[in-house]
């Protein structure tokens, strides 16, 4: 069994998802965790480390989509076979480019957007397009936790924490499977609703905050949002974990495909993503594949150690 | 626009579907349909002529598993693409051989196991077990009519004509959704039951017939199994399309992926897969890809016009 090496940009949850998720594969090896921050960890490396050359197979890049990824990913990838988990739907087109031309520079594989989405839902959405023909596919997200809507309320004035549930609508998952010509009209805003679980600060306003929240563009306004005003207490005790899931159905007259995930742990989910399809980027970088690719590129069989007990 | 130029060998079920859908695609042209049988068809040509080379870019073979296949697909595979969907899942890794064997003879791309189950339910399952490391990964088959099954109930002595249900027990998929620790110790007998329409002769013994169907070994001695006779017209009226479907579950502590079909026609449905995947094949070859494939070797990009957006 060939040991494949893997390093891991970023200290978060994500990557220590990642490190928590290396121990369930015999055939991967932890080499270095770099991060800008000082760790008290053995593994723990200064970033600068990676310009050197470190003795890493594949990087695994645990940052944000924001404003770590879009300069880490093409960096590291003059470097590095890595993978990341780049979510920000419309730019990956861009993201994609500009790491192609960087893994293509410094000779290595790089796989971008390798999550449960996109990623994994990107398999589902291609999947049902191609064998359904003329199907409307539809995705939705959840029960699950929001980073980012949760990051939103908690910069409101007056709000000390914050979890948001995105929750589909039953009524629309039903009118989903229900084929309508034509393409259907399901808008985000009427898939999905809002879940809002806030501890305010002492004497804080909570019909202003209450109002903030579902009145905020992009976020809440579109949504049936609901805010529920707990303790800290209570958050931590009952919404500290990271569940997230989701469901694509892909719909044509007399057909249907459903696929759906439960996951209790998000970060932990896609940290075992990202490994596998490491292995996987690591088979092909040794077959003399370079440049940049998404989960569509790769085939399931590089995953696999023997592709007929599969099939 | 690049047309791509099909032809169907074999037209019973499968065939038929296969140009019915083909229509669908408005990058796929239908230039012959290849028979043993004299067909009263304006496509319709005579087998023969494919040894001579005819203008096809993939073939598509639409016969069945336990005779035709065997012996098609490698003969096919050395003088043409050619997509098949043979099912007889303990034979791949052998049929898969011979048909690699062909193909890099004559230098084409030749693609097996094709359909929705082995096809698509592999993919499922690579991806769940790879994904979910230390799952369980369960396959239901139904609520769909089984043709192998209901061809062995037609073949009891006093039986005019009958068909078969397989259908999933909702029990046991929800204890299969109960991840279980070492592996689970659902057998296929505990999974399913089958359900029996019986068209009888006059005069027959009801009670002799149901018995030999409930006693017959490996179909369906281990199911449990309910026998209806009905009328011919019945049977004709109730009982006459090809609906199927499954579901493929995997699971493991805290986290589940579920994935199901419900499809009105299987043959509709297998013919637009071996549709779609025609044309990644033919896009492969002309990449310069030789040899057989399964659909785990197969990216998903390459079924696609724009990969971006299904991101």
């Amino acid at each position: 069994m060939e040991i494949i090496r893997i390093g891991i940009l970023g200290y978060g949850n994500l990557g220590k998802a990642v490190e928590k998720m290396v121990k369930e594969h015999p055939d991967i090896e932890l080499a270095g965790i770099y991060s800008r921050r000082k760790l008290n960890h053995p593994l723990a490396k200064p970033v600068d480390r990676l310009c050197v050359g470190e003795p890493i197979d594949v990087l695994i890049l645990c940052g944000g989509s924001a404003t770590d990824l879009p300069q880490q990913t093409p960096e590291y990838a003059r470097l590095y076979n890595v993978v990341d988990s780049f979510d920000h739907h419309q730019q990956i087109r861009t993201h994609y480019k500009r790491v192609d031309e960087a893994a293509k520079k410094g000779r290595k594989l790089a796989l971008v957007s390798c999550g449960w989405d996109p990623g994994l839902f990107s398999i589902m959405r291609a999947l049902f397009t191609s064998i359904l023909p003329e199907s409307n596919v539809f995705t939705f997200w959840g029960r699950g936790i929001s980073q980012g809507h949760s990051d939103a309320i908690r910069r409101i004035k007056g709000v000390k924490d914050a979890r948001q549930y995105t929750v589909p609508l039953e009524s629309a998952m039903e009118a989903a499977k229900m084929y309508m010509a034509g393409g259907s009209h399901l808008e985000p805003g009427k898939m999905h609703r809002r879940e809002c679980y806030v501890v305010a600060e002492a004497q804080a306003d909570l019909e202003r905050i209450a109002k903030e929240i579902k009145t905020m563009p992009d976020y809440f306004a579109d949504y049936e949002t609901t805010v529920h005003f707990i303790t800290q207490e209570k958050l931590h005790a009952e919404h500290s974990g990271f569940p997230h899931g989701g469901t694509v159905i892909g719909v044509r007259p007399g057909s249907t495909g459903i696929f759906q995930l439960n996951l209790s742990s998000n970060p932990d989910f896609t940290a075992g993503i990202l490994i596998s399809y490491s292995k996987a980027v690591y088979r092909m970088w040794k077959e003399g594949e370079i440049g940049c690719r998404t989960v569509l590129e790769i085939p399931l069989q590089m995953l696999c150690e023997d592709m007929f007990i599969h099939m």
